[in-house]
């Protein structure tokens, strides 16, 4: 239990990760609050997005997301995984459900670091999967 | 200039960038080949793709869009850059010019590592940019 506006000291990327899912599962901004590392260079790229810079955009992002929501039906499958140093990157698949009980799929990268706080969440950047629905040629 | 076949040791995560976005623009495998790390969990997502992970997969996908064709008219935009330890993150974007001369803009994480062969690519995200296309209430 961690005290009201509190900062909550992860122990490993992975524990971050479980707590950045479950904020969104249980539409809980004061939970995602938390997950991030309070900085002006944490980014996030929601999916069809340009990149938000810094923690107070971050956060006012996943407010609006989240406040007045039932949260987001979402599962992680991990693809890669690889550390350095003081930093793990996790590379997978969200597979989300929406309204309508369809599936969609984003390709997700999760930038942890290490900090003075514990683990925390450095970027996210999570990108809609297209299925056969790029133009002949790829733009890349 | 490098030997055919040889090495190239980049003395910064800018040097390797560089490299990689003129082998999307000249349309150079060979030289693509040199920016990214030979290493098994070197990432790779294409716009509106899955992961690929591995550098096999991940030279074998560039060799395909490369190769025969022209070269991919692209701009880098910087929006923010952070270092920790042997690792660079790079997020801005990529303005592309398709042949029907519109552009496509696409959000970008690119990770460089530095090791004993001088800065490497460890992972490139490419998300497409999808102005207003988003359902009312985004996925996240």
């Amino acid at each position: 239990m961690n005290p009201p506006g509190g900062t909550t000291r992860f122990g490993s990327a992975e524990d971050c990760q479980e707590a950045f899912y479950r904020a969104m599962r249980e539409g809980n901004s004061e939970q995602m609050r938390r997950a991030w590392l309070v900085s002006p260079g944490t980014t996030c790229i929601h999916p069809g997005a340009i990149p938000l810079i810094g923690y107070d955009a971050v956060i006012k992002s996943w407010t609006a997301i989240l406040d007045g929501g039932n949260g987001i039906r979402v599962d992680y499958e991990p693809r890669s995984r690889f550390a350095v140093d003081r930093l793990v990157i996790h590379v997978g698949l969200e597979v989300i459900r929406v309204p309508n009980d369809s599936m969609v799929l984003v390709s997700v990268t999760n930038v942890y670091e290490l900090t003075g706080e514990g683990w925390k969440m450095r970027l996210h950047h999570g990108a809609p999967v297209q299925a056969r629905a790029q133009p002949a040629r790829p733009v890349h």
